[in-house]
C-alpha cells in the first residue's frame, strides 16, 4: 500500500493505492477516510489497481471554504480518473460515496465502468437524515488522546469489529494542542450532511451504468423500504443484501462484500 | 437468425444463433424450446454471439430415452460450448434451464464466465414441484388445430402476452395424425420433472462463477421464502425480482430481463 497526492486539475487528493489491473476506485462515508477500506483492497488487489481516496474535506485531501454538493464530489471523481489515465473505473463507495459514485456514473458515463453503491439510495426518510446530521456535527470534538478517540468511535459504530475502530481511530484525527481532533473540516461535514439530502431519484434514474445495490441486513440509513421503493425505480438493478451487517456493511463483512464485488464484475 | 443442429459428441443439439461477440446460451425451461428467447437474442444479438438451444428430449434436439438428470443436462452444455470453441460462455437459464445452467457452472467452471439463474432456486417447496409435475404430464395432449393448441396454452400461461403464446405454439408442437402433439418427449418430460426435484443445495454452495438469481415478482415456482433462504444460502449473490412477471419472467418482461442481463455482465 502506498499514498500520495494526486493534482486533478481541480482539486488535489490524498490517495491510498495497491495492486496492478483494472482500475477500481473507493469512496469512503461522511466524516471518515480512504483508510476503511484498507481489508477490501488487500483482498482486491491480487487482480485490480485500488485506489483508495480521502475525498474533499475529509483525511488529507484538499478542504475548501465551500462546494460540498453531490455535484462536486462527482467532479472530482471525473477529475481524479482522468488525472489517473486509467479509466474507465469501477467505483465502491459507502455512503456518501456510494452517493457521489452513482452521479459520476450519471454525469460522467464515458469515465465509469460500473459502480457497487454501498448503503445508500434514493428515499431516504428525512427523520434518518435528521439523526446523521446530528452525529456528524457531534463528532467535531478535542478528545485528550486516542483512548478518548476510540472510546468514542466505539459507542459511535457499535457494531463494528475492533480492527475497524482501530483504522478509523488511527487514520481520521490529527494531533492539535491539548489533544487529537478530527481530520475532516467541521464545515464541509455540515454541507456535506446537508446535501445528503438532496432527491437522488432523478440520479438513479437516469443512470446507465450497471449499479450493484448493497444494503446491510440491519441498516438504520437505508431501510428495507427505502431499497424496495429504489428497487421499483430501477428494476433491472441487481440487490445484495448482506446478512449480520448495519450501514458499515463493508467494515463489518468484508469478506461477503468483496464476494458481491467480485461476482459483479467477474459477471 | 439461423438454426442448425449441433453434435456435441453426446447428444446432437438444435439451436438457433443469432449475432456476434461473446458467447451467451439460452436454456428454457421444461416442456419449452429455444424459441422462447427470440425476443431476448433480438436486443442482445447486437453485442453477444447468442444461441438458444433446445436442451435434450425438447424440440429439434435428441430425446434419448433415459438420462434427464440435472449432471446429464450441465454435460451436454459443456459439450455444446466445447464444440462451438468458444467459451467461457454466458449461460441464461430460465426454471430448468436456469438449474441445468448453475449446474454447469459448478461443474465445469473452466466453460463458464456467469450464469443468469431466472426464476428458480434451491428450497422450492414440495407441493410446488407437484403442482409443477402435474401440469406438465398433463401438457401431453393430441390438439385438434393449431387454435386447440393456442386455448390450452392461453390457459395454462396465463400471464403470457400473445405473442409469446403464439412463439411457443409455433415452435413446440409437430403435425401428427389428427392433430398436433408436443415436440417435447412425454418420457422425457416425466423424468425431468422427477430430477427437478433434487437438493440444488450443494451445487448452489459449491458455485464460485458469478451468478444472478432473478424471480419474477408473482412467481408461483420460486416463493418470496425460497429466494430468501437462498439469499442466506449465498448472501454475496445479487437478485434482481423483477415486478408483474410471474415465473415466466423473460417472456413477460423481456425488456427488464435484457437490462438486468446487460447491467450484470457489463459490470
Amino acid at each position: 500500500m502506498s499514498a500520495r497526492r494526486v493534482d486533478t486539475g481541480r482539486i488535489t487528493l490524498h490517495v491510498r493505492e495497491q495492486g496492478r489491473g483494472p482500475l477500481m476506485l473507493f469512496f469512503h462515508g461522511i466524516t471518515s477516510n480512504s483508510a476503511v477500506f484498507a481489508p477490501l483492497m488487500e483482498q482486491l488487489s491480487h487482480r485490480f489497481r485500488t485506489v483508495a481516496v480521502d475525498q474533499r474535506g475529509h483525511g488529507l485531501s484538499d478542504k475548501p471554504e465551500t462546494g460540498y454538493d453531490a455535484d462536486d464530489y462527482a467532479a472530482d471523481i471525473a477529475g481524479l480518473i482522468r488525472s489517473l489515465d486509467a479509466g474507465p473505473a469501477i467505483l465502491v463507495g459507502h455512503s456518501l460515496g456510494s452517493r457521489n459514485s452513482v452521479t459520476a456514473a450519471a454525469s460522467y458515463p464515458d469515465l465509469v465502468r460500473s459502480v457497487v453503491a454501498i448503503d445508500f439510495t434514493p428515499y431516504i426518510e428525512t427523520e434518518v437524515f435528521d439523526a446523521l446530521e446530528s452525529r456528524v456535527n457531534a463528532g467535531d470534538q478535542l478528545f485528550a488522546d486516542a483512548a478518548a478517540v476510540k472510546a468514542y468511535l466505539a459507542a459511535r459504530y457499535v457494531n463494528l469489529p475492533r480492527a475497524a475502530i482501530d483504522i478509523r481511530a488511527e487514520s481520521g484525527y490529527r494531533a492539535v494542542d491539548g489533544g487529537l481532533r478530527p481530520l475532516a473540516s467541521p464545515t464541509a461535514m455540515a454541507q456535506t450532511a446537508r446535501g445528503l439530502r438532496r432527491d437522488l431519484v432523478p440520479v438513479y434514474r437516469a443512470v446507465s451504468k450497471p449499479v450493484l445495490l448493497v444494503r446491510g441486513a440491519d441498516s438504520k440509513l437505508v431501510s428495507a423500504d427505502a431499497l424496495a421503493k429504489t428497487s421499483r425505480l430501477r428494476p433491472d438493478l441487481p440487490v445484495v443484501v448482506v446478512p449480520g451487517a448495519d450501514h458499515y456493511v463493508n467494515e463489518i463483512a468484508p469478506d461477503i462484500t468483496v464476494k458481491a464485488i467480485t461476482n459483479f464484475v467477474d459477471a
